[in-house]
């Protein structure tokens, strides 16, 4: 990845290159999963800046459904579904660096099909319930998808996507909170946005020491917003890149691959997490790449592009990018 | 445009071939523009289903900045703002039809620089004094900018963008209400989608007797969102063909392209806009696609697209949609 | 009503006592009941400030629901509900004016059971096809109640409730829009707040010359919010007194009773509702009550009162109200 | 208190009479406070259902701010703010039972001036720094007044106000979360809400064994919506008696008074909190009052009041209510 060594991370003397160790975060290394984003849970691993990391993701059920006939309400134990695995610590990353996860590969796991998507009682964005309704429950369903890198997502006998997969959730422990897993916030955690793939790096705001790296529930693909509240849930061997870049402060969550850079919002009502992503734009625009901010609020205006990654989650998280060549 | 033959206009009946009269619509034929979408006012032109209008529209300051030295604040008039050309009254066109609008061409006006953006008072999504906010507001500023075909934008010394245009407020009267056309909803108006754009086939919901078509708006360019409220605004001349589908009704506005069909949502908070765009998309691949609504569902969570269109004006205006690969 | 010699009308030069003309405003005398606050309408009557008016008001259906077994979906015919008497023209007034309303009565008018309330399909705070949700709606219901000022509102074999009759929709003419009467605005309209009741004043911006007002949709009572979207209903004999009050601009409605004064704001999501309200409040009382503004804010922050009017109407209307005697 | 005799919680066999020990919970008692709601944290002490602590909390800046000089951006060490009390073990509670507990008292505790409120950067209903705008931020200011059961607060020379307590933060533990004390959530939190006051039980569902109870941030007064984000914040001495009801299963926090009960509902945007304190008050009316769905759908419609709690924390907080003398 050529763009590599002209990026942000770059920029800030971290190499991102893959001269450190490899180490390996199977189901079995990992053992208990977590449901929570926080600082009260043990190390599964600690790595040195630079390190690779391949590990092993559960699907966001955890596995449990295993068919069609396995329905959410009857097979799932809230509040313990979006399994993570982790904390990984990072020697030396202390609260106000940023942690640089750069995604190397991402492959579905297991046994096919391996994709499951639902609709879930009380969830999903064009259901009632979920928004305290009077109205009956629409009917629960599952669907499974066959899905491989090279044959892509067997959606139905009609239809077969395209595999584009990413990490539906990733991110830094909060300094203090333990945060379901199925939020998003400025730490990372569910944040859904299919961005978050293979040939990116994601920054985030360190907020204690050693960072605490989180990851799991992989998506074999998904469309803007993650409708009905599933996507093409896989469990996965997803390979990283982690570094740290010393005094970087960062208010939330970054992004950048080959083409654009991004800032990531999360917040409901839904304006609120795509002001927050353009106001972080702006001002990465004005850090970084030297235009005065009426400038970046005008070229984020006519150029800026907006990426709905999900619009079901406790907090929707809004992506706003800039083409990189705009910025040159 | 080859794929006219199979769009849904043809699938119903309609052509959209070039087979109809030809009418002009100068800045002198329309004399007195209009700021509001209402049956109110009279109709300055009646043509046939199947006819084609080039109209010359004003930018949405009427032409009143004139220099980056013409600041908002005193040379806008409110409301008097964002002038529309029509409404052009089409004949056989009644409530409960679709009118079919084909954008064709797309051009700016007049002397350069024919582009305009500005940060105006009280107006924006990242200003506070919109929002009924104690801070003191953020500075007034003009910025001019070449438009041309073939020489893009020109947003800076540092910075040429694509000349992509679209018309930023096009649609058909409500039945008893006029609305500012400052306003989308339902029956179009200010969406700011750039995806309005010529390539594509806009349908709308007709409200009353001859539709009464306003048109107006157009913009060089703009990123999602309009983040600042103001678009690359240029004077123009654009080019539409207009049909009428008999028997087909709609709850709000559609669009439809090479590439995909959308479903446009205008509401506030920004979920309600993206709910109120998924739903249609829903509906629209159930009736015209053969889905299942469950299935349309799930495919609309995989492989759905968000596209954030204004979230600055009095609703907020964003466009699902669905490749028409993933529809055969 | 002795604090009216001490109220804002009266500290600007208008005295409010009834020493004018007296006019009635039968349902004959109306004719045509409009569907739209607009300058399009010819005024049925024009008054001088200080003239009172007795207005004979049609209920929210248009008395189209005699019995429980008139189903909205059957009888009502979209968009022509919530029927308003008017426009009046008042001498005198110009935009930039303030007409400051007093309600003197509300009387129930026609046969017994008076009052209306219903589920309506799409309708309601707590349904979710209003908000394109993919379930099945829930079922219509109409229950009608006799409503007496001495019997109060019999709402069941069980509950009786207090007669407290307000009027639900009352305003003057945007200055070129015409909108919706089930909408409320910065020029009053469906605010549906409970406050807008005899004994209080109402202030409403003058946008276009004499005003013309409008008046309709007379509540037996409601609670905070009109859930269902629909009050006691009820066809009312309302007597208003009107005034101008020049030069006085204000944004938006403002009230004023005995107890307290009250900013109304309409929007949506319901924060900028109530941010409008409490924003408007503050400016009220640093221009007119002589506090310094962080003062102002303070003090709203420890004694100010949020009324929720609606939360099912296009705008949601919530008012922030300050009590007089922390304000003397 | 005579209406706890035919309380909720008498219905359900609970007494509510102060036949349990008291304990007392000093700040020595206490030692290090807590800024998160979790399970993490040992309890400070376990008690019986029926006793009765008396708490002394700090107020929510733990008491940093001690003039009118002590600006928060220099005294605060954020997230270290608004200390709780606790955890406080009760004896046989268990995930599904409720938590009853009964506000018998509230005194400002400690030297004179008691009250302090600020104006925070980036923080309150009416500044734009918080919602990620460009804006300059409003200045910082600090205001000291004298509290006193007796005396009211002192809110400046000119105005007095009465001295109206109640606790802004309390609640039970989450099951696996540890969130802010700065958060309401369905096990309470930081709600301020008024009501939460001497006089009323507050229910709140437990989530795990012993339910870990928190409480702190108490009030001198707030008036609805706490605009600029800070109430007349207090140390103080609050005795609550705690009990358990078994076999009572709630989404949420309810409260009771003699007047009224409520359901508190805390999400954003507004009107979710809003139609979620609704929908709990329809179904609790249901569940215990013996209404049918759509008679108290209609009830709540007609009678229902809501008050405004906060609109300044990460959720905002609504109680619904409705008048006892309704559902009897």
């Amino acid at each position: 990845m050529g763009w590599i060594e002209t990026s942000i991370m770059a920029r800030r003397g971290v190499s991102g290159g893959a001269n450190g160790t490899t180490h390996r975060l199977s189901e079995e290394d990992q053992g208990e999963y977590h449901y929570v984003y926080g600082p009260y849970a043990k190390p599964v691993m600690r790595i040195a800046p630079g390190d690779t990391v391949e590990v092993e993701t559960l699907d966001a059920f955890g596995g449990a459904i295993k068919s069609e006939a396995d329905l959410p309400s009857q097979v799932l134990n809230m509040p313990f579904v979006n399994p993570q695995n982790g904390p990984i610590a990072v020697e030396g990353a202390q609260k106000g660096d940023v942690l640089a996860v750069q995604i190397l590969d991402l492959l579905p796991r297991g046994p096919q099909p391996a994709g499951t998507t639902a609709l879930i009682p009380s969830f999903g964005a064009l259901v009632a319930d979920g928004l305290q309704m009077l109205n009956v429950p629409i009917a629960e369903r599952v669907k499974k998808m066959e899905v491989t890198p090279e044959g892509g997502v067997k959606f139905s006998d009609r239809v077969t996507l395209p595999y584009e997969p990413f990490v539906g959730t990733m991110g830094v422990s909060p300094e203090i909170e333990a945060v379901s897993s199925l939020q998003p916030d400025y730490w990372g955690g569910n944040m859904d946005c299919p961005d978050v793939a293979p040939g990116a790096v994601v920054y985030f705001p360190v907020q204690r020491d050693e960072a605490h790296f989180f990851i799991g529930d992989c998506h074999g693909r998904q469309g803007d917003g993650e409708l009905c509240g599933v996507a093409v849930e896989i469990p996965a061997t997803v390979t990283v890149q982690i570094d740290v870049i010393k005094g970087w402060s960062i208010p939330g969550v970054r992004l950048e691959n080959e083409e654009f850079i991004m800032s990531l919002g999360s917040a409901r009502p839904m304006e609120d997490a795509a002001r927050m992503a353009y106001r972080d734009l702006v001002a990465w625009m004005v850090a970084d790449y030297g235009f005065e901010e009426s400038e970046a609020y005008f070229l984020a205006t006519q150029a800026g592009r907006m990426r709905v990654g999900n619009m079901v989650d406790p907090k929707y998280t809004l992506g706003a990018s800039m083409k990189k060549e705009y910025l040159a």
